[in-house]
């Protein structure tokens, strides 16, 4: 498998993490994940202009510019010979040696970049079945927009929700939905959609704002508005969404079926209209996808 | 240099990290830095004892018992001839790939383990001369009680308060005085010592415990409850505490001196019993150290 490592398309073996660079130490860092159909990127721009914001956030320099960026992740998704997948990229503050919480003085010290290539198909079955979740409480900073690799809460959140037995965990502030733990929170009431509204206390999801495009194209009305774990329960359907699994039906909420227990006709409508999405983009996607 | 990594002592230039250890890409890992004067560690007991349980928090299984950790921790202070300085080490759920937030099935993946010792003189200069802090809001998780290598949160409150050109972030919520960026907060009101009482909101530091029993033999009342910005604004003294700093006064916090705006008289008193439970553990320490 190669991978990008710094300015270099390499092969994964060769790459060497410094025990000192700031990612693994501090989680000085940010990253971002972008998904290809067809051997073409969708939404590629939306992610390169976040993975920018999102080191801007945090005062790294970028190395390179936006279009060398796209250039090389296209590069590498050839090379690797992906189809249907996800290229995950991230940037950290690089090596400081010893270890000290400050930043080191800028432009000291070169920022270091990994991006690798994975096959992931589309996981039409669970898009049909829908998946099970739990509610756990949100934990996390207060710079969830920040798309960073200090991602400790939202993984043991994850964790809590399989070991109670459930696929993903539904996180709630004092009562309020924020998101999922890797993924926006959605649910459906008397037909309109509800979620989140972007800010500090969620990431500003790229598949949200397709979402939001697509619901508009099918006539539905989207509600960038808080909702309660209370009218969560009364939810006549519920879904996430993320880079990977598109609209992701939520069937059941710690063992209650969320409306009849099975996808609702929004979610169906909604995964229909964001297929038309990819397809201006990337070109029909047969169902074996 | 010579470092640990996993169960080996090697030169540093020989470890190589992957780019999928989850230390890297979700700072799924914990970490403690302890302390040695005279080439002997101060309360190892408590730090490794403070990792293990760390570890147990985010269930990583540890590799090796705390005895064998305390004997290698040694091996590498003396292999690097350290009289005065610190060892850091951290410990990470190890290599998962590809990339997935879940963990991955327990016992499926060795943790990765690494240690490094520096060499660290006691800043006798800045523990008498006191260094400035800055008010930052604490925006970091609700698990700050866990010794985490997810630590965005805090190097960006370093860096805000460096940006405004002070040592040192004071963090609150809602006006609630938490602790420093990577240290405990003390403030000193008509002779009564006060710090946040432990719990999810601050780490339980080691020093600030040893404090508390300095301050017990020096007869010096110690509260550990809440503290508002509006008193610390009126405190006599504020002090920090921490592996490295010991007891480091802040003589003025956002350009204003707090008291007199110079090392007060009971984080003097506190310093020099501080120095006496050292020197039970590891014998005399000349000033020059």
């Amino acid at each position: 498998m190669k991978v990008i490592w710094n300015d270099q398309i390499v092969d994964r073996a060769e790459v060497k993490i410094d025990m000192e660079d700031r990612g693994y130490q501090f989680a000085d860092g940010v990253y971002d994940v972008v998904r290809a159909y067809n051997g073409c990127f969708f939404t590629l721009d939306d992610h390169v202009n976040r993975f920018f914001s999102n080191m801007e956030r945090i005062e790294i320099d970028a190395p390179f510019t936006k279009e060398q960026l796209k250039d090389r992740l296209k590069e590498l998704l050839e090379i690797n010979q992906i189809d249907t997948g996800n290229i995950y990229f991230q940037m950290t503050r690089g090596i400081a040696s010893p270890r000290n919480h400050s930043f080191p003085e800028l432009g000291s010290v070169p920022p270091v970049f990994t991006a690798s290539a994975t096959f992931v198909p589309r996981n039409i079955v669970k898009m049909d079945k829908g998946i099970t979740a739990s509610i756990v409480p949100d934990t996390r900073w207060l710079h969830c927009d920040i798309k960073s690799i200090s991602l400790l809460g939202n993984i043991l959140a994850k964790h809590e929700a399989h070991k109670r037995g459930f696929d993903e965990a539904v996180l709630h502030r004092d009562g309020n939905v924020t998101e999922c733990s890797a993924s926006n929170m959605w649910m459906v009431k008397d037909g309109v959609v509800y979620t989140h509204p972007d800010g500090n206390l969620i990431l500003p999801g790229i598949t949200k704002k397709m979402i939001i495009i697509a619901a508009a194209k099918a006539g539905i009305l989207v509600k960038e508005e808080v909702f309660t774990l209370k009218q969560l329960d009364q939810a006549d359907e519920a879904f996430s969404s993320s880079t990977t699994h598109e609209v992701m039906p939520i069937i059941e909420i710690d063992a209650k079926p969320v409306g009849d227990g099975r996808k609702g006709p929004v979610a169906a409508k909604l995964q229909n209209f964001f297929i038309k999405e990819i397809e201006a983009q990337c070109g029909s996607i047969s169902v074996s996808n």
